[in-house]
């Protein structure tokens, strides 16, 4: 089996930001869970982190009827945004079965 | 040896307000977790959302030296703030073994 290993990359993270929906990022942190043992989700900003933090809840109620849920580790990480360094956090996310 | 089951309820739950200082409140969370396995921080508003998960990251590293991590898991809460029903998050968390 080939397996790209950009493609894994691009797709288990997932960026927020403060006008990302909810709802939408929790959907496809879902799916990405249903699939994969982790996810992660990054965010800059109060209103990113916000929406992060909302759509990690609403995932595990998307996973209950799989009988699925997950926990959530934040760390710090630096992103460049428009060529400046900023500071946002990382939400490593792990599967883990109800 | 007796135990007091209210101070536990009080202690546990750490309230994270957006003016909190997320150091302060990593503090705390270290402290708690030093002594028991679980812990819990809420908050209402993106501001004091951001503040409790900077909080949780932040814990992890005052954690580190005692071979302590954490993990957390997301909940939407009910809280009343002057008679009115907000809805919160709940970061409930449990302390691992690195």
């Amino acid at each position: 089996m080939i397996d790209n290993p950009v493609k894994h990359v691009t797709t288990n993270v997932l960026k927020v930001s403060a006008k990302s929906s909810p709802n939408a990022v929790a959907g496809a942190l879902a799916a990405v869970l249903r699939e994969r043992e982790t996810a992660e989700l990054q965010a800059v900003g109060a209103g990113a982190i916000n929406q992060a933090v909302k759509a990690v809840a609403i995932a595990r109620s998307y996973l209950k009827p799989s009988q699925l849920d997950l926990t959530c580790v934040p760390s710090f990480i630096e992103v460049e945004i428009n060529g400046n360094e900023r500071t946002g956090l990382s939400l490593g996310i792990a599967r883990r079965s109800v």
